[in-house]
């Protein structure tokens, strides 16, 4: 089958056999995949990950591990069908005994887990995956794969929402107006919150725009300590995924509140950190969340993601891809293994 | 009167009128004051303050503010009394409508507030000082000045366990073995945590061994990725008062754990923040704290800080009194006005 792989700092496309399906995991042929800032930070070096990229896709079941009667009765349940994958593979599924995390039930944080596309197990940007049958999500006839392929970041945004509750009816500042901060903005608004989303592009913002959300263009200054306007917020959420964009977020959120960091980049930020302390903020930081919330937002279409779609490029285009997800402007840039 | 004041980044010894004194102010003689971390960061430019330094006392009261019967019966109460002071000057001494902050009771982030020594209002390395009597706590008679100094920090330690109240029988490293670190880990101990006591000095360390505190050496390497001793923590508290320091307490810091940070300092971080959304860490910014739980700790001398004095310099020696506080291995140095 054929895979975008990492290989020095370069994405190289290559023919590798078929993975090998243990019992309890499915082989899935992915039908689209999605590009993410990760993918992008990844090939700059961030956690020195090798091997093929991608962990945003939506596929379908091509075949269940096992033998026998354990195999039938998989496939009698999954076989053919389409479906989501959550990214993280924990102790359960590597036939190790649970971790201290898992045993807590913070299972996204076990302490032995892999990541697909991102530490130890290959990922989407390939004609197939595996994953294990626990992690998959069976997406409804009605989202069309063009949708679903959001459900991984999409769940992501959910996130915030099980971590800051209050979120519903605050006002809150999103920072970023690429695909992660444009999906935060759209799940806040759908839960009631009174969100104004803070990007550098104006055609990005417009995209937004209106849909319950309020935009502001993103300068150098904005936010900076003794510029009144726009104010600060109750609730901030970082997704810039810049390291100046935490510095702004920082100066932009209120005394005593809270301020959800979602942006990963590979280094260190510069970051005067005395505001935190003197104005007692919370700093929480957000990464996966529930499959199950992203796939109802998009069944019930209060989250339409397909306006932020850019482009969709075969995956024997995976360079041109790239190169394309890290032009500004440009949006979700897919990928699909079956052109 | 005599006042230690910032001049161009020096403390400056200069005779001053006594202050003015408002209806719902006392005027108070300092007995002791303490020279704090913030008050070197001060010095350094933090806060671009001109003014008298100081915000750690005890004193006595002198005079109350006002005329006639409202003076008389502020004075029955309060002359002579032996007082610590909150440091926050809020909307209702200021003679202002409330702000939205106080109105939410949040009176410490009163939007303007002025703050003894710090922001605004004349600080404590003084013979006086003027503070609301809304500010005041009377020092009980079996808690004496060397302990009664401490009030103002030691409340800031006790803010955290109101911050986050499951640091109760929790695994907890306090990096920093300077003054406050030291009441930090006392305080945490005091309330049944188990904490360990991180520093880089061997014989602060050992002030703190043995009163329920472990103690280990702080390298520059200690928790750094991929070293596996010490561990990592449920919850952390960075009191370095350094860049460095609050690196390191991201890395000591558990998936899901806390990080409660303490240290203020002027300029910026160089700081990886990656783990705090990967390890989905909570960052909590603390400030000041409860005066009557650290007065109860006193009181009941479940801390005892004394042994965190290094020295006492007359008023007169200021400068080199902050020198010496400057200098490594010196933990708390006070000034008497009265010698």
């Amino acid at each position: 089958m054929l895979a975008a792989r990492v290989g020095k700092q370069r994405v190289l496309l290559v023919e590798r056999p078929l993975p090998r399906v243990p019992e309890g995991w499915a082989l899935i042929r992915v039908r689209l995949a999605g590009i993410c800032n990760t993918d992008l930070e990844i090939l700059r070096g961030y956690h020195n990950f090798h091997g093929t990229l991608g962990h945003e896709f939506v596929g379908q079941v091509a075949e269940c591990g096992g033998t026998g009667a354990v195999r039938n009765r998989a496939e009698r349940r999954w076989l053919g069908r389409r479906v989501a994958g959550e990214i993280n593979i924990t102790c359960r599924w590597l036939g190790k005994p649970h971790c201290g995390f898992c045993r807590r039930g913070m299972t996204t944080h076990c302490s032995r887990r892999r990541v697909l596309g991102i530490l130890g197990h290959d990922g989407a940007f390939a004609e197939y995956l595996t994953l294990p049958i626990g992690n998959l999500h069976i997406v409804p006839d009605g989202i069309p794969d063009e949708c679903a392929v959001f459900t991984e970041p999409l769940a992501a945004a959910c996130r915030i929402l099980e971590q800051v509750p209050a979120a519903r009816n605050t006002p809150v500042a999103v920072l970023g107006d690429g695909k992660l901060g444009q999906l935060i903005a759209r799940v806040l608004a759908a839960s009631g919150a009174r969100v104004t989303l803070f990007g550098r592009h104006r055609e990005k913002l417009q995209l937004a725009a209106g849909r319950g959300v309020s935009t502001s263009l993103l300068r150098p200054g904005t936010g900076r300590p003794g510029s009144r306007v726009p104010g600060r917020f109750p609730m901030v959420v970082d997704a810039t995924g810049s390291p100046q964009g935490i510095q702004q977020a920082v100066w932009l959120t209120e005394p005593g509140g809270t301020l959800v960091v979602k942006s990963t980049f590979h280094g260190a930020a510069r970051l005067e950190t005395w505001p935190i302390v003197v104005d007692e903020m919370t700093l929480v930081g957000s990464r996966c969340g529930p499959f199950e919330r992203a796939l109802e937002l998009l069944g019930s279409r209060r989250v339409d993601p397909r306006p932020l779609i850019s482009r969709v490029y075969s995956l024997r285009a995976a360079a041109a891809a790239i190169r394309a997800a890290r032009s500004p402007g440009v949006l979700k840039i897919l990928l699909d293994p079956r052109g």
